[in-house]
C-alpha cells in the first residue's frame, strides 16, 4: 500500500467515525426513537435494485460499518452498529433512450440500523422511513416496524435483510 | 453550520482532493489514454437506472466536481474535471422476491471525463470502459470512443450525458 493510500484511509475512517455520530436536526426522529444520520446521501454503495410490483428503483448506500462488512463479506449477521439505507424513486422513462428506465418522483428513504439491544423485539434491527422530498417520520407508533419486519421475515436466512451486495471490481 | 459539520467538510474536501489525483496502478490504462481511477467505489451517488433493451441496472457516482456540480444544478454544461462513473450489472431475480430485480453479474465500469482540450475531438468528453470483475480496458484503438459519441449524440441537448440527477433530499 502507498504512502497516499495508507493517507487516504485514515482520512476516511476519521471522516466515517465523525459522521457516524451525526444526526440531522431538521428530519424528525421516528416514532421507534430513529433519527435521520446526517450526510446519509454520502455514503458508499452496497448495490442497486428495482421493482416490478411497485414501479420503483433504489440505490442501497451503508455507513462505514455496512460497508466494511459487505465488501468483507461478514453479513451473517451484519454487524452491531450497522446501518443500510434505501433511496427509493418512481420509475420513469429516459427522454432520449426508451429502453432506459430511470429515476423519476423521490418516494422515501429508509434505513435499517442493527442494535441487537435497542431492537430485540424485531429481531435487532430498527427500521425506519422518510417520505418524500419533506422527508416526513413514517409510522404513528413503534409498533409500525412490525409492518416492517412482516416482509423482511422473508429473508431470515440473510439476517432479515433483502440486500445482497452488488459484486464492484 | 455547526463546527462538526465544518470539519466534515473540511475532512470530505480534503480527501476528494487527493482522491482526484490517484489513478489504479493495477487496472490498464484505455486506448484514448485513460486511466482507472482509485477509489471510484467510493465515491458518492448521483443516480441509478435499468435498462430493458439489454436487461442490465447500474449505479451513477461522481468524482468530488461531478457531485458539486449535481446537487447544485450546474450541469449544463458540466464543469472541466466532471467524471461521471456507472457500474453496471446483469438483472437478476431476487431469491426471496420474485418482483425485486437485483444486480447479478457484473458486466463493466464506464467512466467520462470532462476534459475540453484533451478530448476535443469527442465533444470535450473522454469515454472509457473496464469489462467484467478483471477490469480489461475496451478498446483496441482510441477510435473506440467514436461508437460511445455515437450514442451519446442523442443526449446532446445535456451535454452529451444521459444522466439527470437523481433527486436526494
Amino acid at each position: 500500500m502507498t504512502k497516499l493510500n495508507s493517507l487516504k484511509l485514515f482520512i476516511m475512517g476519521l471522516i466515517l467515525i465523525i459522521s457516524n455520530h451525526a444526526f440531522s436536526e431538521t428530519v424528525a426522529t421516528t416514532a421507534n426513537d430513529i433519527s435521520f444520520p446526517a450526510g446519509l446521501k454520502n455514503w458508499r454503495v452496497i448495490g442497486t435494485s428495482y421493482r416490478k410490483d411497485n414501479n420503483t428503483q433504489r440505490v442501497i448506500l451503508g455507513n462505514s460499518i455496512a460497508i466494511k462488512a459487505a465488501r468483507s463479506g461478514q453479513i451473517k449477521p451484519w454487524p452491531q452498529g450497522t446501518i443500510l439505507a434505501k433511496l427509493v424513486w418512481k420509475n420513469s422513462q429516459h427522454p432520449q433512450w426508451d429502453d432506459a428506465i430511470v429515476p423519476g418522483e423521490f418516494v422515501h428513504s429508509e434505513i435499517m440500523i442493527k442494535d441487537a439491544k435497542k431492537f430485540a423485539s424485531t429481531k435487532g434491527w430498527g427500521f425506519a422511513r422518510w417520505l418524500g422530498k419533506k422527508q416526513q417520520a413514517y409510522g404513528e407508533t413503534a409498533s409500525f416496524a412490525e409492518e416492517c419486519l412482516s416482509c423482511h421475515t422473508r429473508a431470515k436466512s440473510t439476517n432479515y435483510v433483502f440486500t445482497i451486495p452488488a459484486t464492484i471490481p
